[in-house]
């Protein structure tokens, strides 16, 4: 279980070697479960990626959780939809913090999958994020990782700086130029 | 593991070992999950139970979900509350049918269960009951065995007629007395 | 009721004649019920299928519950959406066991059809699928099977295995080619 | 099934046997469903009161719904909670109106009931009230005998004037002595 | 409000001038309620059609409300989304009876809709039907309407007998195409 | 209606006569909606407060949100629970600004009491507030009138620093003696 | 921030500078929250619009709140999705009063920022209109403001003339052409 | 703020000082919050604990989450209950891992509180426990801790290996005495 998929365009500041591992429980929460990988991108983390059914390959689950800690992983976020079980199997199982990521099933809109992964008994806790919300699955990754690499927490500041600054701009074109022209504006960006 | 609970006090027809498995996830399920026992003591159908957490004893949930069909067992009924992963995760691991009862959790009133339970990907089925509804989980274990043993489904038929045989004396009563005098005449057994 | 659809399409290893039968409230229910028979037919399962209202025909589904099991049917298995009282009405009326489909309805994203289907009182149990998911009700129908015909549960195992298989096969090109170039990949058959 | 309760402490107007039927799917919904008939006591319509199980007593449902209308029932009131599928059984089986009273169930507050009983299909509508509002029940049976018999209109009239001057009476002791002293001025009957 | 919309393509049986109003609160509900003339004119039940709103024209609400009955109308059918209030503003009104009609509204698949009418206080009923089932509402009325004109009593018989010859010659169909074949035969008709 | 309940015990700052108005479609909904009025006592706001039903009385009803601006009423509160129809009934007749308290039913928690008062049409809005929450109605009351009366703008700034200090209060107290020992201190009042 | 968007194609006749202020957390808000600002330009009430976000932006969040009252703004509307704290977390920052318009999220319908935004703390009321119902919101601010601007009273007393005439119009038409011709002849204006 | 209630009854292993900060927003959330703590003592992890509001003490809390960092505080738990913004509020203002947890509220059993806090938008994220679970919200702190703290691993290893004897001694004791003797046999400590 070496090869995993490696994030080799990213610039990894913690590590060369992966230090969280996504898995998702099947390859249509792919389009998801992806803005996880690019939220550790853009902070330079290594990370590896695969799939995993608690369900489905249930030993090989077993076998993952087990070792993740033992080759390096320090995070694992992990996403499912329905009875979401993959997030508190693997919490079950590994001493490393497991983020849980709802993915929004076809049915009631990810309830499922919200109280699937959330309702975790006393014991075995997954820190969730909100439905479909990957990008923040990765972001709590790195404010965990921060805790141990000081330099994520600079990126961190500079992250939320960032963030302020993109909805100042849009406010200020909006203040400017009225909820009329906005749109228009903001497309030829103004 | 040989030496789960025996339903010494039930009357076999189908076998002299275990047929039936019950299992959850906390003892505080116990007072929920003994109707399944009843049930199936109702019927002469032996069982064993005992206590399996998904997440607090994983591995212990893992060697007896492969090696419940070996030691003769049918039917597994598994409860569970909260994020109910129990049942299937059982059903991720064997071949035999898994029936899954929701426990009342203390927080929105066991949909947190049902969900986790009824919402299974494709490819492991668990058949679900309703909220707390043991007695029926064991129900439907006889119905699943009297596919296999005969007597079961005369049992059954009996069953039915038995239910139905007082409906009709609680209708009865009610026609007669009226609904004012209804509660008192039933205690004095009219 | 004699010539209800033959799986001919199947290779029964269990009965020449058929021992589930599919029954759904109508038609408009046979785009997501036509799941259950997908999955009978990969175990090879002789199954009928057919539509039955318990609202607009209600002395036939009267009819056809009380004489399933002398037909030979073992296994029930009915999908209903909205107020979905038709596993409910069968259940009733015979001693297999009956499994229920909620299809998804116009409201509610089949919360509805789901609480109609699993909240069945004490003395008649209904096992209960996730909304849309007929083809786990076949596969239930197969695991409840497999208690009498012993070659079923071979198939399950090698069912499993498969299962495992494709979602490893998933697992290896995601880790070797990364997340952008999945889709891509995964359409060429690498 | 001539033998059902009369409400023989009611003034009948409008016939001296029962028109309206009150059934219920357990003695348990008793102590709500009586409402219904303490309504109809109030307005002086005969009734009848029993129970019938959807699903415990399905062949004496079906007998009793297909002659109700030969009986001279004109209206039926149906209670029942959980999978409550009693009032649509019955309303698939005659011509007369047919009043569902959702339950309140031990679980989900009797969302269960209502979605079961009010989300009926296209072709056989049922009358719901609220959960557990079973004396509302018995006055829109009120309202619908009123098309038949002119003088439930006025008693429906009076009614609402009594209704009305209810509140209005606690309305004025309300404005009288304020929040802090109501309580104590209503129980000393001012 | 004597010019409301007339029924004259249907063939009424009960009456020359309207028996059924209905109405709503928005004409953006009409492709909705158009199900419930639909179901009069089936029926012969001459009907009027309009448009009110509790909130936008309370006054004319008001007054439409107490005079439906000395119009001659005997059965209101009220649709509305939201927070709709419709049908219990007119029925505290009014001494006949209004059916209710939950709209699916754009937010929470009509939930608001169905609880604002269906949760009415003591006193004052609605009779509910299922979300956007207007055609229901239109049959719950032509079943209160035979309370007093007894033609319609066959009429329904007459038309659950079609109903179900519909179910059961698509379920013929069925079971000789099967389901690969059966959208395609029934679109050429077979 | 001249002689509603007068807050006499308060210290008026804006009037002599009443500028509130609370009312509630039950006297059950007193012990919740007199939270509305102590709100008001506090910030020394004259208010009435009676009971109004959109249901049962509803010509009183629609008089009083006639009148209700003509007799020096500039806010209206209003409450009510289920199919809680008062406050947006009351805002369609009037202009000044209504706030709605839902208030907590028997069913459903209040949901279908905030539903029926929040989800109001395009050009009727209900300022609405928490299931129970008649205090903030209150409060959001004396908002309002801030606008008008300047005092109560001081007055808001005073409350706002002395809910801060209650708040700081008690956190020193719980970080001086620990959470093992905060009930009982606090109790002595320390 | 004096700079904000100016309502420079209403009719002033509050002020000449803003009173209200029109807020939201993200500018994927502004195709709902635009209908505030329609709203106050109907009633000639002068506004300003921009983005705030209470997560990204919450410092000049804070400074905004703190500093709107001296600025004259009269009234605040903030619209917020998802986990929707803006309303409350400005309400808590100011005495003028808060409106909270929950938009409809992707996931729940909107469930979530409705109750992010209602269940505020006692001590912090938000008047919270409909999901997505920002025009309401602009009206509910009109109705606040006519506390104090009289002449705000008479334009929605025409306002509400106009919507009622509006609804007759339509009604007219349907009671005249009936609901097949409806569509139809709207289009053409009659 | 350098006071804060110091886990003296705990044998520090990671730090002399606080590392984790719990906080909450009402005092009456302390029933729950209070077993955070425990879980960190029996960690031996030092903790502080207080009061802080989102609503109440918005400008203590916005000093709080900008120092906290600074202080030496590596990972937050906030609780809170209804439209909870304590967590989300905090998260936005500091760089270092937030714990949520949801309080049971008093209306919707917390989904209000579950939705207010999971539902964070992109770029804030809040880790998120299951309703009332504040012992959990403890683990997961030390599982990020552990991160940066190697010793805390080996506990968690022999936390879970606890966590799994002490269930399989419950199993143990059913196995024998069956579920009739089970609570009298637990409460003799067999």
């Amino acid at each position: 279980m070496g090869s995993f998929t490696d994030s080799t365009n990213s610039h990894p500041v913690v590590s060369v070697v992966p230090v969280v591992s996504i898995v998702m429980g099947s390859d249509s929460d792919l389009k998801v479960m992806k803005d996880a990988a690019k939220a550790l991108e853009e902070f330079g983390v290594p990370y590896e990626m695969t799939i995993l059914s608690a369900h489905r390959t249930p030993e090989k689950t077993s076998v993952y959780a087990q070792n993740a800690e033992k080759r390096g992983i320090e995070v694992i976020i992990a996403g499912a939809g329905g009875a979401a079980h993959l997030p508190g199997v693997i919490a079950s199982l590994c001493n490393i913090p497991v983020i849980g990521v709802p993915i929004k099933s076809t049915a009631f809109d990810g309830m499922d999958s919200l109280l699937s992964i959330v309702q975790m008994p006393k014991g075995i806790p997954v820190a969730t994020v909100g439905i479909n919300n990957a990008y923040n699955a990765g972001l709590l990754a790195v404010k965990m990782l921060s805790l141990k690499y000081a330099e994520l927490r600079e990126r961190t500041t500079e992250y939320r700086q960032k963030m302020a600054q993109e909805v100042e701009k849009k406010a200020k074109l909006l203040e400017e130029v009225g909820y009329e022209r906005y749109e228009q504006c903001k497309e030829e960006g103004k």
